[in-house]
């Protein structure tokens, strides 16, 4: 250890500089050891006051590490993509099913109205300053009006304006848990729940969704994960990665499980009215009076926006149960780093209001003619089970491994699928669920037919009778 | 305690509930008293599968309380200015010089390039979905040429778009700080720092700015706060709530500070270039090329749109102290709720590159003209200490107390120059700096102009000369 002596100066203008007389310890050589500090303890006066000029065990070397919470700051798509050989066949053009963003093929535009809207709230120059952290009260008014139904009632102060369903989620899950605490989390999921629940300390509960019951919820194991240190179960619905809706009758035994338990609910409902035809999509709130419920949502996914970050939460507490502790928690949290963009903010009444219904029809329309497409092309190859989605953008696919003896998991078949067909989608272990993988409904038509003939082919190519069939074949 | 007996069903179309056969724990009546718990083990088939259906310890009744997280998210203005009562004067209209927002009144618009910069991205719809989580490799192009210089260069991987300076802020303290640490933060200083350190589990340490000395650091005392638990010193520069620029010669002794003691800086750089005519003011980084810097910065203040959120971290890190780790930790934090709405990121290169030069020149000049009016007219008012700042929008005025014996403190001097006089000045407490006030100089110069007069009227009224006097004078 080498202690330091200090000269206390006094410069020409009369500031004081300390500096040290070793002068090794400046740029930090001289270091015998990792973790060796040195100790110097002085006083020095300045205008008249002493201070303790003790530095207690300084540095002196530099060694900075990220923060455990962003070490534990985990995105399994990025850990699995990025683990993954994607060479595509350089004969064929790459097809990506894998991103989950509507407007990458240019074939899904918003609406002319909703880019008028924010050029009108440019123009207006209304909107430039600070919004309030939780947004403007005419756009949580708006946004209010807009998800308001008899059963759940909203008024402007249940609204919240975050930057996109993610902060949404963030506040929502951060002012519902705490370090210790485990919240329950659908399998398949939204990896997001898991990052940022993980990177808080908080646990994570993987209850099932049940592929042969169209990804209802298991709800037996739903209720046997719940414990004294659960603070919220989310449910996503309409589902990403599944692309399947909950009947009503089905939310409401979700309700009941967290009715006996008290256990609030976040409903990540960001795909919120994007259903098939025929199908029907009660928020949750609609549907219990006493379970107190954060709904997450946003202009993402419906108004084909996702990168203007533009989302909210809902606070749905008819019970009082959340009371002014959690909304005022909410409003604490909003303040560290502010909302959504003000010009969002300020075209959002418009957004709501005058998107004309044809344009969202027309996405729904597109989007069910591309499930089904995908659907009926996949279902007749053999080694493939893809299951039929409701609503949001995706469709997931089971894979018959044991008649792919060339492929260990869901990994390696859909990295294969890159490097022979120049198709990718994304392994469904990515959503913590291995051997499905997950498409993207977004695609332009063409692409989509020419995906899944490219599919077909790989399939066929590497199919194999199971053994038994192929042991009696082979003789 | 009532254990619960369970009736597994089969309804009608094969999905399994549970449903509780004493039905007053739906209703969450039925309890005896808090923090009681149930238990009840059971185990439940469900296709083949056996789940133990226990339930661990439930909760028999609606307890939600907000997080540890939440409750410590604790914002310092809020909590003075919330416990003040403000009731202006009904016969003299309000004048707030109290919002760090320079485009309430209206005086201060931003350039109309900036506007049709906003224009043509939307125009182009190519901005409408996700940005990569750290921005547009174009965009952070663009922020990287701007804040170039030849002696701390910048590329592209170099900066992180962020929703706000604020957020930039977040993840700088995330990425640099662990529970336990503590990071040295100016007092006075903003609060922000401190709101988010705290919230997180980090130690705020304050080191002492100099009024008498242009409100430069107190090296000795910044020096003496330094453990082996410090992370970073955060450094704001011009500042708020000072206005003050410091000389490259004293940002030159705080670099050695943080060299001697190898502790990273975060420089909040928001201000930057807000400077007036005749001072310069050099970033941090360009003073050293040892230190590891995490420079703030964004659009907000210069460019005078703070709503639209759009912030930067530029990692300046020549000698690879920070090295990729902390790079990937900044990239990981980011992608927990993204950045800054993709139309600002797609505006930006143009909003950097063509907004003029007379512009930014127009700016300067109001601030410098109405700091002068200011500075000028509370100089000539006994008890009050203006300093002259060299920067941003503020101005901080010092209270000789003594001379006051109406008010306490600066908090109950500014309540009542509201009631009084219906001019709201933020008390310097909310900068953990009292006996001061801020004001914010972004006000039409009328209104400034009527505001110190009204400041005038005011201390005319309470100034006392100091005890001993008013004792000559009463004999
Ligand atoms: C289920 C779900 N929730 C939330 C989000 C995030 O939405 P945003 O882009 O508004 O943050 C997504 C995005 O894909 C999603 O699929
Ligand atoms: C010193 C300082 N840093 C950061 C910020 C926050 O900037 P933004 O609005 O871009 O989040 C402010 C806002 O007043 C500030 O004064």
């Amino acid at each position: 250890m080498d202690s330091k002596s200090y000269l206390v100066q006094m410069n020409g203008n009369g500031v004081h500089g300390k500096i040290p007389v070793n002068a090794k310890s400046l740029n930090g050589t001289g270091v015998n050891g990792k973790g060796v500090h040195g100790h110097a303890i002085h006083h020095v006066s300045v205008n008249g006051t002493l201070y303790p000029a003790k530095v207690k065990s300084r540095r002196q070397r530099w060694e900075v590490k990220p923060s455990e919470m962003a070490n534990n700051t985990l995105n399994p798509i990025r850990a699995i993509v990025d683990g993954m050989k994607l060479t595509p066949n350089p004969d064929k053009p790459m097809i990506a099913l894998s991103i989950g963003d509507p407007t990458v093929f240019g074939n899904l535009p918003t609406d002319g109205s909703v880019l008028q809207a924010m050029k009108d709230a440019i123009d207006s120059q209304k909107y430039n300053g600070y919004a309030p952290s939780v947004g403007y009260l005419k756009s949580r008014q708006a946004v209010a009006n807009f998800c308001s139904c008899p059963e759940a009632p909203l008024e402007a102060e249940d609204v919240i304006l975050t930057s996109g369903c993610s902060q949404a989620i963030d506040l929502a899950i951060s002012v519902l848990c705490n370090p210790g605490d485990n919240i329950l989390v659908p399998c398949p999921g939204f990896s997001l729940y898991k990052t940022l629940a993980v990177s808080m300390g908080i646990k994570v509960k993987l209850y099932n969704l049940l592929p042969e019951k169209s990804w209802e919820v298991d709800l037996q194991h739903m209720e046997s994960l719940i414990d004294e240190r659960t603070s919220c179960i989310i449910v996503t619905n309409p589902s990403n990665p599944c692309g399947s809706v909950f009947t009503k009758e089905h939310l409401q035994k979700i309700l009941k499980v967290a009715s006996r338990h008290c256990v609030p609910i976040l409903a990540d409902e960001i795909y919120s009215d994007m259903v098939f035809p025929g199908c029907s999509c009660p928020s949750m709130a609609s549907l219990s009076s006493d379970v107190p419920i954060l709904s997450c949502g946003g202009l993402a996914k419906r108004w084909l926006v996702p990168g203007w970050r533009m989302g909210w939460i809902l606070i749905h507490d008819r019970n009082n149960v959340f009371g002014s502790e959690i909304r005022q928690g909410l409003v604490k949290l909003s303040q560290r780093i502010l909302g959504a963009c003000s010009i969002v903010q300020g075209a959002l009444e418009s957004i709501l209001n005058n998107t004309p219904q044809s344009f969202y029809n027309k996405t729904i329309s597109f989007l069910k003619s591309n499930s089904e497409i995908c659907f009926n092309e996949l279902s007749t190859i053999p080694g493939l089970n893809p299951i039929m989605p409701s609503g949001a953008m995706y469709l997931m696919v089971g894979i018959d491994l044991e008649h792919f003896p060339d492929f260990k998991n869901d990994v390696d078949f859909t990295e294969r699928l890159v490097t022979e067909q120049s198709v990718f989608c994304l392994p469904a272990s990515a959503f913590e669920y291995p051997n499905f993988f997950r498409i993207v409904v977004t695609v332009p038509e063409e692409m989509m037919l020419e995906a899944c003939s490219r599919i077909r082919e790989f399939c066929q190519r590497h199919y194999r009778p199971c053994s038994r069939d192929s042991n009696d074949l082979d003789q």
